[in-house]
């Protein structure tokens, strides 16, 4: 998507260790302006594709899966860090983050997750994919068909895609990253 | 807002102890396109306000907030609850949350809070304030502005919405709860 590779070009900032960060206008601050036209692009891109809900996972995935369901008109569900205790019915799945070098948990009330529903999942960064693949259980555990993966912007030199794309689930990414070596931001096309 | 006190009598659910659950269509699950149209009511509420920013608490303040940002066309601003290790420049202040019995920190980066912007804070719920006083915290330290706060829920029976008016910040909640009393809800008009 051009709009979102030519803001990561100029806004997006480049730290040691292969990290991009975009926290101006895609995690911490949001320009909702893109995040809609961003939302836009992603519905395009499924368009033919029967979706029941959109589902995501706190925080940073929230703003672009609730555009998404709005556009659609389904519902949204968020997978949640942490067991909230008014929280009934749980599934759990544990996700390594290769960023924090630490597991946690994500969970969802199995009431929102139902049996033979078609979910789109939706989330800003595709890296190693362990956050997905937490999806992809929680999902499991419900019955639930995840239908595809919708990324804003994917590492596309890390393992997340290729694994996904193996387990025969369909990957949108709007900006691919092809390599963020020497501090430099190189896009894909 | 009519819309949203309909579904909070026909959806929420009254807990022990005074809380009210509604995450099957505002913090868990959400119902998007009712995101929207109380993201507009926000709006008509703070019409001829001129504001520069949004500002919110992840999690569940971001799907409003997003929509609020986009229908006006200013950036939003989440604050964090766990300190990234990639954030330069933090601002932080401390939160008690009465439900979680717990202390929490929460962070925003410098940059998206400058001096002089005039900000309008939009979260889900108000009940005692103090999420609320801790954006107050930030924005004083960041020498921003808070022009009002907007709130989708209420609980009018807890000290916040008294409090902050003291302060002398607008509030705007699209629907008060009068009493959860005996595991009823009654809602105020």
């Amino acid at each position: 998507m051009k709009q979102l590779k030519e803001r990561i070009l100029k806004d997006g900032k480049c730290l040691e260790g292969g990290i991009l960060k975009v926290d101006n206008f895609i995690n911490h601050q949001m320009d909702a302006k893109l995040m809609m036209e961003m939302a836009k692009e992603i519905v395009e891109r499924f368009k033919g594709t029967s979706i029941d809900k959109i589902v995501t996972i706190e925080a940073s995935g929230i703003a672009p899966a609730i555009m998404v369901a709005y556009l659609l008109d389904v519902p949204v569900v968020f997978a949640k860090k942490k067991v909230p205790s008014t929280m009934e019915g749980i599934l759990k799945s544990e996700v390594f983050s290769f960023t924090k070098n630490r597991t946690y948990e994500i969970c969802l009330c199995d009431s929102y997750l139902q049996k033979g529903e078609r979910c789109l999942f939706v989330d800003d960064f595709l890296a190693n994919g362990n956050a997905a693949l937490g999806m992809i259980d929680l999902a499991s555990q419900a019955g639930t068909e995840i239908v595809g993966m919708a990324f804003l912007i994917e590492k596309g030199f890390q393992a997340g895609s290729k694994m996904l794309r193996e387990k025969g689930i369909r990957i949108e990414s709007l900006a691919i990253i092809e390599s963020l070596d020497n501090c430099e931001i190189k896009l894909k096309d």
